[in-house]
């Protein structure tokens, strides 16, 4: 369908209007914007406006516009829809009706319906805007496509953008997507590299709308303009946690068929609260305005988070959902589903920042307020000798001191900045915040809101007004780029494989919840602070627990054996050997202790870690029983275990570590370097008469034990102490501490867990003293103790 | 004077008495107690109530008692004071009048005064016990010498009673002192040592009688019988800090000539809270009723106490305190006093169950109200879903968590026991703890009192009379062994050395203090939160402070200069080494920096460490540019500074930090071994081109540089990398990187500070090319940049 010749002279007598305007300031060019998805329901509800704001912030100063509403729906209903659409735009408050009535007269006749459906269509609205700009005497400055659409549509329309709409050369093209961006990192770089092959990275707009918000927008802003009094406090010696929020009240209750494929942490965590948690956690750039520093910086910090664990994140489904997903999607009776509809998040971020500073990430539907917001806690360092009546608040260090940036709704209900008055005093763009009026009664973070200073915006603005403008003015760093994307969805991918078959707590929604769905954190992992009031669907039969068996002592080869359930035993083994160490410090004032590589020793080198309070460590020197003729810094290392589960987390004396020396004049154990005999001398020299207080071994199921494998030439018996060996499987240099060292211990402890244990173990159990087949069997302490600790499987199979 | 005839009677016939009820179980010996200093204050106020309440406890059980209150007072009028303090004894609330007058008369009859002066008086004492014990067809338990006089006193008593008043063969000797127990470690020393000259160690009990206090003496117990729920929770994972705190209200007026001497930190901190400080922070003995264990115990922790440095503690005085002083000593007008009546002190325990958690110890005399306490506030590690609206104290993990022992007095007003009901249910012996009615309205620790589950003694009872019962039943863990005092004495004893010529900060008393007294903590310091309002004494004119002076930019020798006082030069070193490495570590992925030994570097080590966050720490290798010829763990090392003062606070991988090997085949630098050859050939095979990215440097005032002394005959020049030379001051053997190596860095910083170097300076300043006479001299970079880095005091002078 043609325009009408009414529209036509109308659109003519408009421009000439605004070029009289223009005259004032040097025409900028022409700027079509093509909102894709015109009558849906983003554009009725944000976009249409949003588009209304651009052409009142910009008309007149230099640019001239055409709007164009584009949609499958046929011209005439397409027109009459997008009409409706637009029917209930509206000016800001302080603007004088009839103005805003002749802007709003303005607005409309810029903007026209179009159905693009065909190759055709997309020609043809090429064409109809280089005709236009050409009759009117303009040229074009660029163009920009909103894809308010749904993500499968995407291929089809940036082809056809691609080869038919671009504008031509000198002017820009602009297109804009709104998420979902992919569903894990494969489908986001499908799509990423799809929309790739048809546009330039600099032409793409991703909207996370949450980085439109007035309070996330400042964020950085506010760090930026607060550098002096935050430069001290944004660290892990000030920062308490962190807490990125987003609590809604509605379910989704008509959204089941998007929401059943997504669930929370796709919907919320892994965009807006990903994007905010890293403005909060980035590095600062100098200077901020640049896109580019912003970027990078943003980039870092997602380097720089810790991987995400299954007991990372808690779970769970408000109580109606499955109804409602039974009733929209049609499913049986019998159907359950395991989408998450709250989520908490454990982050960590792994810098000397943030190092240990808990960022906590939830969201969820169906609770009982509507809020967002990010809190940055701070560590309380003070002591406050006056009793607590005499406390006053502004000068009083003992009280919470927080920075929240605060998204909307909730009590305060709008945005808002608040800073703990003990902190100090923030310097905002009086320009656009300002103070907020004291509200008495109201508290906000445990505090009445008159001890912070707080302050909101001059103007509320909507998310993507704000972002429209930064797409007009190209304004990059509000959006997601390709790399920003892709780094997020690395980030949550793996949780979110780990978590598709875990259950989510379900919970009634509302106040209703009450305390069901508070969680805790210790030692990096999350859990709910109750314990479960029903299960979603029943479990299968509970595995026997841990504490449901004692631990069983018994006898193998002569020698004593204990045997648990895996938990149980490591506690076990760890408790032994604290008790050992301690005895040998207070004896002789050292403990020597040698340790095996491979998977079992990192439980206990985790159970050490973290539940042995007076282990002696500084007076404890560290051995390798063997070690991967590879550098030690190489992944495949067994020093390399031993450091990442073991040693970065207590404080043994740099010389009290002993490392192999398979790494010496920058080769691999070589023969003539003699790594093997200075690794002895090193013993004879520490270790009185060579014998350690304790060795910790394992067992392969082919019967070796520390690198001593069957038929070994070296290391089963004669006078050397540490010994070059061969494994039958890569790396297959290995150094070695012999049977007969090993044999002087004062303590053999031998770890062997799991089923797979199960036929040596058996076997082993037969056999008498045959080393050179079963080296294993040549483990026999001279005058020393020999404990074995199995877990059931690896004892009873 | 000899006991009247009619006192000889009545006691004979109290003695039958007693005898007979003695019947019912097997004599257990008598026992004399004698109070030294029967008639002084603390007699009158709690001895003799305490011996009254122990022979209320004891009579009865097996032992006949005899008290005998003693003095230098002449016999008549001495009898006469006592009789007076003996008065006032009362009994239990719930006896019944008519019983307690019976037992009371019972008492006085058993207590006689007697004076003490000479050798004879002594031997008379003891003979008259012997006759008496003989007489009444008894036999002897033991003795018990109660000194409540000076301790200037203790040796001539203490003499005495060794040399006349032991009791025979078979009963035990007790003597009992009360602190002052010395003024600083040395005095303690000698005090301990000559007591220790008359007495056995398991003969003395030192008084402390804060242990005495019912919250106090219940802490172990409640550790131990609340094993199970706090075995998880009493460390650094869940500890936020803990607070051990005496207020009071009164002043030292009328006791100004002894606290003139002592001050609070003598007075309170060293022994009351240091005591309960190791009460908190020990490990448990598995059987708390074992003497030996705890005190064993108690001195590990003692081990673990961080040493205290002046900025670990604040200082307060009391407006009035020096007018008091004035007049009580007769002092002149113009007299100031340092003496602190108020006292702030971080102490850190170093060991893993306890490492990061501050212990704030805080005492002071007319302050807003008498309380004493312990409070040990656990972290908060819980997110509340919900708004704060619908928390629930009991369920809510997010509210405060805390256990604390409330010592007496305050808002609560008696001795208690408090643990947040969101914590755990505690268990208490039932017979002698109760729970505590709520009192609405009272809020204790930012709580209101029925958020705690809350315990109070079912008898309040002094400390005292608690500790007497110890010291007849021989229970030594109450008391303060010699060890364990000198232990302490040892901690504390730098600090008041340091705090000597400290101006304590003014407050007006009461609460007038207001917020003046608040303080906070950072990086292991403790400061007043408000800036001070007043000073004491005014100080010397300020000198001028860094942040008034620019940094200078000039030249040295033809380099750059930099120069400013320390902190800033300090900083702007720190700043460019982390800007060298984060563009080396861009560029190449790495970043290799070899650093000095010695002094300067130290403060850079601890501004690198606390203050860039963003360094490439994981990417970085760190390398020595000389060493001592001494093990690594020597305090002499300097890879020792550099480990303790850089590598524990930040994480570089293992194999990144490399230490020169001076230690090889267990010796020290020797030429066979090879160690600078395997240094340079390290280097090599992992510095590309042998070029560090940066060379940190020092200037000895000889002109050396690394260890590179005058007239060395390796190093300087030639081929070698990495060399053994000499160096005049011990210890005389030294590792080196050479002058070559060090000329092929692509950056080189020569730190210079302090007057000492401002001689070298200047001459090195004039000096050419001359390596041979001032090593210094012939650091020139081949093609890398050399830059100077002194502060004013070198450069100016």
């Amino acid at each position: 369908m043609k325009h009408s010749g009414i529209w036509k002279m109308l659109r003519a007598a408009v421009c000439l209007a605004l070029l009289s305007c223009l005259q004032a300031q040097e025409f900028q060019g022409h700027v079509s914007i093509i909102l894709l998805g015109a009558t849906g329901d983003l554009a009725k509800k944000y976009l249409w406006q949003g588009l209304f704001q651009l052409y009142l912030d910009e008309a007149g100063k230099g640019h001239s516009f055409s709007f164009h509403g584009a949609a499958l729906t046929a011209p005439q209903q397409g027109q009459e829809l997008m009409a409706k659409a637009l029917e209930s735009l509206s000016c800001p408050k302080d603007m004088a009706p009839g103005h805003c009535a002749e802007l709003k007269g303005q607005f409309l006749q810029l903007s026209q319906y179009r159905q693009l459906k065909t190759a055709e269509d997309y020609q043809t609205l090429s064409k109809d805007i280089e005709t236009q700009v050409q009759q009117e005497g303009l040229w074009e400055a660029g163009r920009i496509f909103y894809f308010s659409v749904p993500p499968f549509a995407y291929a089809d329309i940036a082809r056809n953008i691609n080869s038919s709409c671009r504008p031509g050369p000198g002017a820009w093209l602009r297109v804009v997507f709104e998420k979902p961006f992919g569903h894990d990192h494969l489908s986001a770089q499908q799509l990423a590299s799809e929309l790739g092959s048809f546009f330039q990275e600099e032409e793409m707009y991703r909207v996370d709308h949450y980085l439109g918000k007035q309070a996330v927008a400042q964020i950085l802003s506010f760090r930026d303009q607060n550098r002096k009094a935050l430069d001290g406090l944004w660290n892990r010696h000030h920062v308490e946690r962190v807490e990125i929020i987003m609590k809604e009240t509605v379910d989704a209750e008509g959204r089941t068929s998007f929401y059943e494929e997504y669930g929370v942490i796709r919907d919320t965590l892994q965009n807006h609260l990903t994007e905010i948690l890293t403005l909060v956690a980035m590095e600062l750039p100098y200077d901020i305005s640049s896109s580019a520093a912003v970027l990078q910086h943003k980039l870092q910090t997602f380097q720089a988070l810790r991987g995400l664990q299954k007991s990372s994140a808690v779970l769970g489904q408000y109580q109606a959902y499955r109804e409602q997903v039974r009733r929209e999607l049609q499913r049986p009776d019998s159907f359950h589903s395991l989408t998450p509809t709250f989520a908490g998040v454990l982050v960590h971020v792994d810098n000397l920042r943030w190092e240990g500073v808990p960022f906590i990430l939830m969201s969820g539907k169906a609770l009982d307020e509507r809020v967002g917001y990010i809190r940055i806690l701070f560590k309380n360092r003070a002591y406050c000798t006056q009793s607590e009546r005499h406390w006053a608040s502004e000068q009083n260090r003992c009280l919470p001191q927080q920075i929240i940036f605060y998204i909307g709704h909730g009590e305060l209900g709008h945005p808002a900045i608040l800073v703990s008055r003990n902190l100090f005093k923030p310097s905002l763009p009086t320009q656009s915040w300002k103070e907020v009026q004291d509200r008495p009664g109201l508290h906000l973070f445990g505090r009445p809101l008159s001890d912070y200073y707080a302050y909101s915006p001059v103007r509320e603005r909507d998310a993507y007004s704000t972002l429209l403008a930064h797409i007009f003015h190209g304004r990059k760093e509000s959006f997601i780029t390709t790399e920003n994307l892709l780094a997020s969805w690395i980030f949550w991918t793996p949780l979110l494989g780990s978590l598709a078959n875990e259950v989510p707590r379900l919970y009634p929604g509302g106040v209703e919840s009450d305390h069901l769905l508070d969680f805790e954190f210790s030692g990096g992992q999350l859990f709910f602070s109750q314990q479960p009031l029903e299960l979603l669907i029943p479990g299968p039969e509970l595995a026997p627990r841990p504490s449901d068996f004692q631990v069983l002592r018994a006898q193998y080869r002569e020698s004593p054996l204990i045997s648990a359930w895996p938990e149980e035993l490591i506690s076990k083994l760890a408790n032994d050997i604290e008790a050992t160490a301690v005895q040998a410090v207070r004896l002789f004032g050292k403990f020597h202790l040698a340790l095996s590589g491979g998977s079992s020793p990192i439980a206990l080198f985790q159970q050490l870690a973290t539940g042995h309070y007076s282990f002696p460590w500084a007076h404890t020197h560290l051995w390798l029983v063997d070690e991967r003729c590879v550098p030690l810094s190489d992944p495949e290392s067994n020093f390399q275990g031993l450091q990442a589960h073991l040693l970065q987390h207590i404080r043994v004396p740099y010389y009290n570590i002993h490392p192999m020396p398979v790494h010496l004049h920058q080769r691999l154990c070589a023969e003539e370097d003699q790594g093997a005999q200075t690794y002895a001398s090193e013993i004879s020299a520490l270790v009185a008469n060579s014998s350690f207080d304790l060795v910790l071994l394992g067992m392969g199921i082919d019967g070796h034990t520390a690198s001593l494998f069957p038929q070994s030439p070296t290391g089963l018996d004669g006078e050397q102490l540490v010994v070059l060996t061969q494994s039958p499987s890569r790396p297959h240099q290995r150094m070695s501490l012999s049977l007969p060292l090993i044999n002087r211990a004062k303590k053999v402890a031998v770890l062997v867990m799991g089923k797979i244990k199960r036929e040596i173990t058996m076997l082993v159990s037969r056999v008498g003293h045959e080393p050179k087949k079963w080296p294993i069997s040549g483990v026999l302490p001279l005058s020393g103790q020999l404990v074995w600790y199995m877990d059931y499987e690896a004892f009873l199979g």
